[in-house]
């Protein structure tokens, strides 16, 4: 499904396919190289529009990968805390491996076999870093909290106390690379005249409007910008929001 | 973000929390255990609502995790082939992780300490192996074709010649495990009077309207199960469908 060997299209939101090369052979795009985008727009563009990041790590038991939030700085990816120190155990300066994926659609082929799907993704290999800085820790934070909705200066900052208990790591940027599918499917040209259906159904991620908490008390509104995410697209809030 | 220590509530599709235990160590949530769900059926709710997996698997240089497309029947989870291929290079039996996550909302806080994300997600770790009999091929394949939407019987069936091409994978779902979190944010008792807003902004993943493909000639029209996708979310295809 995901790997039939169709040349990539511009994404309509992205820029033309990037000339710049792979930065290292393990983040090299090798199935459908194609598709593979290693300027650093398209980067994080795709890490600006996605919305959870999957990290691997490898655990005594074997690989593990985990959902997580995230956020980056166009030079580092940040990784909240909890989860990371689950991942981590205590040490840092493990290689991880940060995948995004933005889903953009089904592609229904006229067979099963050139079936695939459009999607955005970036893989971001490295060695992962915990932070100690307090201040650094209290930048990586505020990028992971506003990744997808700025909100960091709506409610309480962080005391001493909950900054030291929170975990913070970052991955370099330096090795990431993004693959892109967009577009029609790619059929045999002896099934073109055949009774078959082929197209795209786009998939799209949406905010629906916010629900206040039932233990508010009072009448505080939603942030403005988390009011305004409602209705919009993940890609979309890109556009309206000034985040 | 994604770790605060909040109990967690039945989702309003899936079943009350199994009381089940964890199939193995390395598949027990650890951090929130009180988010883990070890029952089948909690496991297949998720995987059914999924669209895409989250893929890893140890390479010479490090984890790797990348996207891709699955199927399932309860027993095996079900990967293809082309991407499978650059994961796991020419032989079988590796150990892999595969991860798939559906996005709920983002539940913000008092503070951004507490902020968090309402998901639901599924691990299974064990070995992967290659599925070389034919009938089994064509088995898993139209599972994986027809996870999202039935559309195996719509199209043309594979030759030999592209099933022989076509990489299946296998993984059993015996090492599974699920993990939910869902409602609203867990603030500090101190904080309930403060003047700041608490909720959670719903996220929802929608099917838009097929477009067919620019070179199909003929007037042929999308599936009935793919036209009916139109307008619904992931998890409202579940009950609208007879997939």
């Amino acid at each position: 499904m995901w790997g039939s060997p169709v040349a990539s299209q511009a994404m309509g939101e992205s820029e033309p396919q990037s000339q710049a090369k792979a930065p290292s052979q393990r983040v090299r795009v090798r199935r459908a190289a194609g598709r593979g985008r290693y300027g650093k727009s398209d980067v994080v563009g795709i890490l600006d529009a996605g919305l959870i990041a999957h990290v691997g790590v490898l655990t005594p038991e074997g690989p593990l990968v985990l959902p997580m939030a995230f956020g980056h700085d166009g030079d580092c990816l940040f990784l909240h805390g909890a989860v990371a120190n689950h991942l981590l155990g205590t040490g840092d300066g493990q290689e991880v491996c940060v995948t995004v994926t933005c889903l953009d659609g089904l592609v229904m082929a006229r067979t099963p076999f050139h079936n695939s799907m459009n999607y955005r993704s970036v893989v971001v290999r490295g060695r992962a870093r915990r932070i100690d800085e307090e201040e650094r820790k209290l930048y990586a934070l505020r990028l992971v909290t506003d990744h997808v909705v700025e909100n960091w200066d709506a409610g309480r900052p962080p005391t001493r106390s909950e900054l030291r208990k929170t975990l913070v790591l970052e991955v370099p940027l330096a090795e990431a690379s993004a693959k892109v599918r967009s577009g029609d499917p790619s059929d045999e040209p002896e099934d073109m005249a055949g009774p078959w259906w082929a197209g795209v159904v786009p998939v799209t991620t949406h905010f629906e409007p916010p629900t206040s908490s039932a233990d508010l008390n009072g009448d505080a509104d939603p942030p403005a910008s988390v009011a305004a995410l409602s209705g919009l697209s993940s890609d979309e809030r890109l556009k309206s929001g000034d985040g």
